[in-house]
């Protein structure tokens, strides 16, 4: 593992997707993750947004430490990353149950995943109680350069999960659209 | 094209996998669509969010209709689909530019698209001005059973996107978490 640092002109890219990810955080000394679906970005800071309310054991880490840590899984780690959304945070700890690596981030105390493909420190800027949204500020993003396996999957909802395949090119089609240093 | 009703249950499974997608609108008899990745599931009956603002000209559609559809294009559609994201309903009839097809929807004015996966029709019940979300309520969905390229895409934000591949079965490591009738 070799996470090096991500422009954060980029650190939108790994959210827009649309990606399974995990979400850590830190709280009371003790690290935490949890998987989530339901994000998105909200501007190419980037701003993002991700749904979430009590009845999940992070979401007192989130309001209390007001930071954590977006981690995109690679397919190889998809068995891990429900088993991680099928249990909780006040029974077990993840990092361990799971054998994955916390690593220190820079900005945040909520920990990096060294087994992920890249990872997006976050403050948590507002909760928007009434939607069950948080609200992140992306603050420092690293990417392992040197991973092999680097497709991302996405849930459907239902238990299966689509692998992402090809990739195609359109850029000349949407030049103006792309943001700066992307 | 032959759109079936797909059961509300499952109509969340549409946006969860975070592909690119459509919204239509009908604002003044005209109907217009615009492309966005920027979404996200929050609730199974389904309520959306997603995030868009004054600067695209569907916006006060949006804010006067308060109706949309969700259209979910598969791979076979990402030259029109992006075609659709760089240009404006100011100035063209984009049904009529890109050779799409508006069908009625059953609940809202804004138009299903013929061509596409999949339609959501959905009321807009806010905005949430500081953040530029818009939250809708899924009232009604349809699936094209009978259509051989289904195969969506997701934005990787640099003008390449990623085609769905292989899909892979968790099911059984997650049986609690799945909604009833999914």
């Amino acid at each position: 593992m070799a996470m090096t640092e991500l422009p954060m002109e980029k650190a939108f890219m790994l959210i827009e997707p649309g990606p399974v990810i995990l979400v850590t955080t830190n709280h009371k000394g003790r690290n935490n993750m949890m998987t989530i679906s339901w994000h998105m970005v909200m501007d190419f800071t980037p701003k993002i947004a991700m749904t979430t309310g009590p009845w999940n054991y992070s979401f007192q880490a989130l309001i209390n430490s007001k930071e954590c840590v977006l981690a995109i899984p690679a397919i190889d780690l998809a068995e891990k990353v429900v088993g991680i959304g099928s249990c909780s945070g006040a029974e077990v700890d993840k990092f361990t149950k799971f054998g994955l690596t916390a690593l220190p981030a820079a900005e945040v105390k909520a920990p990096l995943v060294s087994e992920c493909l890249a990872c997006l420190e976050c403050r948590v800027t507002e909760y928007l109680e009434a939607h069950d949204i948080f609200v992140l500020q992306g603050v420092r993003a690293w990417i392992d350069q040197e991973r092999t396996e680097r497709r991302t999957f996405h849930a459907n909802g239902d238990g299966t999960f689509v692998v992402d395949g090809n990739t195609i090119n359109l850029r000349s089609l949407m030049e103006e659209k792309i943001p700066p240093g992307v």
